[in-house]
């Protein structure tokens, strides 16, 4: 690439628009940096801890970087991403904010908020795994959590002329704050549908770790550095491959990476099982309420965690499976903790 | 162990209740083999498959087999059973059924309705993955699936005196068709509330592979062969351990076993990434469906599969996550495929 792109922190949006003005154009296939301030637009950090959380401003959170304007993308063409490098910053934060998580309405977990919780995510600061190749982020002694950064921001202009979408939640047809720990890290691939000229692609919301759900509201929130390559591909080339009349993606589609040797020799190391609560319940939400609670009630009892730290260790490590989701009327959801964040 | 338990295919329910009368009663801590009928009490099968659709009586459907009275379990006390050894039968069948399944209202599933795909698990008809240890079950050439046993049903009788409850949904206070394909395979350990003197454990419904979520209704349904320990947890013991005032399972919880080394080998070798869609809505069922619609979409667009193959597949391997469950007012759910069902 004979280019040097750069998106800087300054180059932000709070809102998904068609009418941004582009950050900066690039041809199909280039590579761009981005420097991120983390999703709560670094207003939380080491040395402002103690008083972060009272003057944190709602209106900055989630910031976007860029847009980035993409030669040659039209309507219907699918804008590729590709993440080929993500560098967390020297810390990281997760916080219970009032009124955010899906817990929030817990009497326990009200009375706990706010709440804040500072990683050190330097090379002294955390730990390393069993082969020495993984990273972990330290939550208190003999509790930890593997490094394993992706952006929870990643998306495109909406389809609607006119409209301003908050950058908070995500779209189906747009992606944006999408907060999965699957589809944008290092070696995955994204596709989101372009729905404007150019697709004005943005990023953000570093994540050092994060579990599926999110389930307290935050991640290991992290400045970040992003290196990622944005590909158009044609609504001609992805018929010739067999997407019928240029069938458009209803929703974003990603391709995880393959594991690499070192990756599994890794786990051949560190897996040591989950423990795991079913919750069951007609509306899907209030199961996976009740399974969050089982392994929080767990780890309380049994690994003499205090609620808030269960609930944050859900948040950053638990996956969240909806296990059953035909045999009516009850629906089951799963929240599985890996036992390897449990150092002894 | 001095004494061999043993349920037969004939000592089965459908529904759940105090007031069945034990089919067997045994120590804390006894082993048990289970002889079960699928869960659609064996209606379908190789040998009557082109008319087993049109004939099948839905009022047998999720049949368990038991119940087993455990000495010494009393309520508040836990029930500990772990799952020693899981044997699929020679075959397993996965259908689609009217009204039945996540996408059971899509017009094109609607038409496609009903569907049947017989598959061979016999030695013959199975596929040994690269290392030759893992069993592949054939949807079709080049397209298969690991066998990966474990038990839809497991269950105690409800706390409700009087009460008798369907054997087709699960339930948060004692278990039942939970559907889940980690809480029950082969290692695994899973903790039930005890309701009533004895328990009164009943098993069935043998998977030899599901997905998350069972998204078309049914897994590889098949008979099978379980051997499985009962132990009662007293809940003076689990005070002991930290269960503040003996404080009850909400839910069912479970352990799932730690990887031995030949399993990560064979990850190692078959370990080719996901593919995945991420379905983005207000409704957590519609962020579901979007994700297995988009799935399928692919199946059909690149890999050249039918719609019902697709959905079939999803089922029986896909894996169905809740990414995102925070950023108000949008849910994100992902459903994800991995690429060693591929072949070539």
């Amino acid at each position: 690439m004979a280019h040097s792109f750069h998106i800087s922190p300054h180059q932000r949006h709070l809102k998904w628009s068609q009418s941004l003005a582009p950050a900066l154009t690039v041809p199909s296939g280039a590579e761009i940096t981005f420097s991120l301030l983390d999703g709560g637009h670094n207003q939380i950090r080491p040395d402002n801890a103690p008083t972060a959380l009272a003057d944190f401003d709602f209106t900055l959170t989630d910031p976007a970087f860029g847009p980035v304007y993409v030669e040659s993308a039209e309507p219907g063409d699918v804008l590729r991403v590709d993440f080929l490098d993500l560098e967390p910053g020297t810390y990281g934060w997760t916080a219970l904010l009032p009124g955010f998580g899906l817990l929030a309405d817990d009497a326990d977990i009200v009375a706990a908020t706010p709440a804040l919780k500072i990683w050190d995510l330097t090379e002294s600061g955390t730990l390393p795994n069993a082969s020495g190749r993984k990273r972990l982020a330290v939550l208190k002694p003999g509790v930890a959590v593997p490094v394993r950064p992706f952006l929870g921001v990643c998306g495109v202009a909406p389809a609607q002329p006119g409209v301003e979408l908050s950058t908070i939640p995500p779209y189906a047809a747009s992606g944006g704050n999408m907060d999965c720990r699957d589809l944008s890290t290092v070696g995955a691939t994204l596709y989101l549908p372009v729905n404007v000229a150019g697709a004005l692609f943005s990023c953000g919301d570093g994540h050092a770790a994060q579990g599926d759900g999110e389930v307290c509201g935050t991640a290991i929130e992290t400045p970040m550095t992003a290196r990622v390559r944005l590909t158009v591909e044609k609504r001609a080339e992805r018929e010739a491959r067999g997407w019928r009349d240029g069938r458009k993606l209803d929703c974003p589609h990603y391709v995880t990476p393959k594991k690499g040797r070192e990756e599994i020799e890794d786990e051949v190391e560190d897996d040591k099982g989950e423990y795991a609560a079913l919750g069951i319940h007609e509306d899907i939400r209030e199961a996976s309420r009740m399974a969050v609670r089982g392994v929080m009630d767990w780890l309380e009892a049994e690994k003499g965690l205090t609620r808030v730290e269960a609930y944050m260790l859900c948040s950053v490590a638990g996956k969240l499976r909806m296990s059953e989701v035909v045999d009516m009327p009850n629906y089951a959801v799963s929240c599985a903790l890996p036992l390897s964040v449990f150092l002894e």
